[in-house]
């Protein structure tokens, strides 16, 4: 069915230990609706541009059958722009520069075409921006997703809580997952934070897998690939996030068999992600490498215990 | 099979947030032994004690059918001591005191009764000692496991690489693999490592996991139990030595699909370990305590992506 995602679509520069770009196409809605169009028809973004972003770039969100009714682009003004470079570890990274610019005063429109929507995927932007998209849609989607970081839990934890209350699943890595709840422990800090509202969880542990809490007793334990070189890790929460929605929306089915399976199709999306700079690796991806990528993720944990004692 | 396991029986005393022990019963070789007990009918030990280790604890590992031929009782002499502090969050450990004492000068016997032992477990040692226990086997063992830590590559480098060409499998952790190997990325530690001699590689990443490189082209990624609290982490990476290899040598079986099964259940045992101070937790197991717990494992990494895409 139909998925809405609202998300930044930016611009990046990115400095790693493999090299460095200029200003190049970014943002968590950009790699959320590329990352999904793999999986499910219909989808939706909101979001906001300056009148600075490349025409083929939408072009090409178009092309892979991206509504962009709910893309705002705002004449005279300059698009939201993010500087960071990767320590050679790429484990952490400081950001250079950030400038909000059309971001600075979003006010999200949903359009009346987006209002039967059933998947909502919420990227990582201000709550309260979060909170507009989730009022303004007549009827609840059948399963709201949220991402956030740091940043919103230092500066807006009141509406970041009010925006928790009204979703279903909490998509974070693991360090955000111990500020978000206070708690050293993933068990723990999963418990704390499915209290603040979200039934379900995610918590993204990069080159260690990623943790599903699925209601209050299933866990899944996903794994990552193990490769030989991170490229560049930017996008990759979103790509994951992508995929994950993108499949959920597609098979219609929250189950904890499904979300399982969702977990390895956005772990499989995020790997190719993190090969190249930017989208550069997840723009053209054919069918046929999205399912061997799965394949070497189910031969990565597949054993079999039967008779073991 | 019959599995030779070399490792130190001795004395620790530990703090961690939940709590604080005296003198209690530890050293690589007690946890191997324990462990392994579980599988393996026939295991001996080689290791060295001093007089004021207590009876009912060598009375213990007996009864437990490990064969303490090749246990030696120094009159007059103390048993390896080790105290240590977990800090806060369990991931990094301080220690207060090492007294080498018996294992300053240790000389390891290999009894006639251990000469056709099938499978070698060379616990944290120095590699000189390492290097004996090979020397002093007759008859190639058919797999030779070694386990090592950061100290023994600052200190001993030279013998350590000596004994890494004798080997078939070395189990350390992350940081370790990459202390050794002089490579970030896990899996090219791997192809490093796995040139300096030894076939197969496991490399521990606590509450991450394990990976298990199986030759030249078969990685297995095993989960770890999200646990609520890990109560005491000691022993934690021999238990785990001490369930795959007794496993193994069990089932004579080291093809790709055994050794993963033999990774699961190291990971069980492990989670059982850090449950309770020292040997608590691992030393009266149940069978059906065993299996439930294995079978939480294959619950946490089961998927099925069946016609998925």
């Amino acid at each position: 069915m139909s998925l809405v995602t609202v998300g930044s679509v930016a611009f990046d520069a990115i400095e790693t230990p493999f090299g460095k770009t200029d200003k190049i196409i970014g943002g968590a809605g950009t790699y959320i609706a590329i990352s999904s169009s793999y999986f499910v028809d219909k989808q939706n973004i909101i979001a906001v541009i300056g009148d600075d972003f490349p025409k083929e770039m939408i072009d090409k969100l178009e092309s892979k059958g991206v509504n962009l009714e709910g893309l705002q682009i705002k004449k005279g003004e300059k698009s939201f722009f993010w500087s960071g470079k990767y320590a050679n570890d790429m484990n952490s990274r400081e950001t250079l520069v950030t400038e909000l610019n059309v971001l600075g005063d979003f006010d999200p429109i949903v359009p009346d075409s987006y209002q039967e929507c059933d998947y909502l995927m919420l990227g990582n932007l201000s709550p309260e921006v979060q909170l507009k998209v989730i009022q303004r849609l007549n009827n609840r989607p059948k399963l709201v997703a949220l991402d956030t970081m740091n940043f919103w839990m230092e500066t807006a934890m009141d509406d970041l809580k009010k925006a928790l209350k009204k979703v279903d699943i909490i998509i974070i890595n693991d360090e955000e997952a111990r500020q978000l709840s206070g708690e050293f422990s993933l068990v723990n800090a999963a418990k704390a934070i499915q209290k603040m509202g979200p039934k379900h969880l995610i918590i993204k542990k990069g080159e260690h897998g990623a943790l599903l809490f699925h209601e209050s007793n299933n866990v899944f334990f996903a794994p990552a690939l193990p490769l030989a070189e991170v490229f560049d890790p930017t996008g990759a929460g979103d790509t994951f996030a992508g995929g994950f929605m993108g499949y959920l929306a597609s098979t219609e089915d929250i189950s904890f068999e499904n979300m399982k399976r969702a977990v390895i199709i956005g772990s499989a999306m995020a790997s190719f992600c993190v090969e190249k700079f930017g989208i550069e690796r997840i723009e053209n991806l054919t069918v046929d490498e999205i399912k061997d990528r799965i394949a070497e993720f189910v031969d990565l944990t597949d054993f079999d215990m039967h008779h073991a004692i």
